[in-house]
């Protein structure tokens, strides 16, 4: 069992996540096992759900359920399970970890605004898998180096009013960043008083930072550096988990094992 | 009298001009006595309206208006009347000036879009006034020195594709601009094989081919350089008119007086 300090500690952060226990698994996997070969042995990975508040039978619900969508794959090694990403639940990890990983700093500065000569589904299309955002009819902004469709009028951005910025950021979320903020400075705030952690409280509290910002961050495309306001909830968020996952580094899956199986 | 073949070049653009007496007189002005101190006399004014097949009565009533809007005054010098711009007339025919003697490849290339926070008649008012032209909602192209609204996304602009070329064209003059342009091409051929016209007759002509041009170009924000299609009938205008101008410089009012006068 992890410690109680950081159990009270990441009350706050266990609670946003919401019920979806498999969504909380596809989180631990992609931190802490996305490597080819990376195994979690059962009893490492009960610890962890337990640490997460998730009962036993959720978690062996959760993992029937990714193992037929083909994400996880389990063998017996001995007496115990061991449960790992198939290629798929690897593709998928690697696809997402980019935009959960990158740093506040990150990620290209140039951007660029296209407008389309009229309305029309398929252009739109395009530029939404390419991440633009539209920002209003005809008018989408995004990464400057985007593949555009034909006829597409684009020109090189570099700053814009603050006006642009609210209109690109995700609206329906704020109240969302806004709790995920409070959570996560609570959390770091407790975590300055707590002694070092070991290495499965260190898988269980990166667990639940990665899941509760994945959630948020997937949900849309990221709008361009230029156009975050270093003010918002979302900001502050990104800084925070950011802090969070570079002070307490990934530990070794070799080391949760040593220490806590069984 | 000018020469008969030069009134038979100009059948045509003397047919396009309407029928604006005023307006005609005002190009004269404006071309031929733009400086402070220029007079036309009569006798030279009444040779010129002759010779664009204005009847004096028409000469007289469209002069009296002009003097009644404060843009032409008019004195007696012994027994001839001598006409010139007032100062009201000079500034304004100074301030169209530009946009009339552009050469096609003048003015900046530079130029930007911009995008309006909200549809707004106020902020919209600043940006034609800078001779900012719409090309949707919101949305303008236009100088890239022009004065913004506050609250104005601005983005400099180089190339574009056709569909925003044509959208800034001005649709409503596009048969105007395919006859004015026949009229010019016809005119431009039929003096080649003129001998060279003498003072008043080139003064007829500048007036002919500046009052068909001034009556379409000063009608709207003309668009950026990089938006102008050189095959259109407007820039095949453009050219024709320039080199019009050049080929048949502006005479010296002293010089049409002395060969024509009386």
């Amino acid at each position: 069992m992890p410690s109680d300090t950081l159990y009270d500690a990441a009350a706050d952060l266990r609670a946003l996540g919401g019920g979806r226990v498999w969504s909380l698994v596809v989180s631990l996997f992609g931190d802490l096992a996305q490597g080819e070969g990376d195994k979690i042995d059962g009893p490492v990975l009960s610890a962890i759900m337990a640490a997460l508040e998730v009962r036993p039978e959720a978690a062996r619900v959760a993992l029937h359920r990714l193992r037929n969508d083909g994400w996880i794959a389990s063998e017996k090694s001995g007496r115990i399970s061991q449960h790992s990403l198939t290629a798929l639940g690897r593709a998928e990890s690697a696809a997402a970890s980019p935009r959960i990983y990158a740093r506040p700093n990150e990620g290209p500065e140039n951007w660029q605004l296209v407008i389309l000569p009229k309305t029309d589904p398929k252009r739109q299309q395009i530029l939404n898998d390419a991440g633009m955002i539209q920002l209003m009819p005809r008018v989408f902004v995004g990464p400057a180096d985007a593949p555009l469709p034909r006829d597409t009028f684009a020109l090189a951005a570099s700053t814009a009013p603050d006006w642009v910025s609210k209109q690109v950021a995700p609206a329906a979320l704020e109240d969302d960043y806004a709790r995920l903020r409070t959570a996560l400075e609570a959390l770091s705030d407790a975590l300055t008083d707590l002694p070092s952690l070991d290495p499965l409280d260190t898988a269980v509290l990166r667990c639940l930072v990665v899941h509760n910002w994945r959630r948020l961050v997937l949900k849309y495309a990221q709008p361009p550096r230029a156009l975050i306001d270093p003010q918002s909830d979302y900001y502050k968020c990104h800084v925070l988990v950011s802090n969070l996952l570079t002070a307490y580094p990934r530990p070794a899956l070799s080391d949760i094992a040593l220490n806590k199986a069984i």
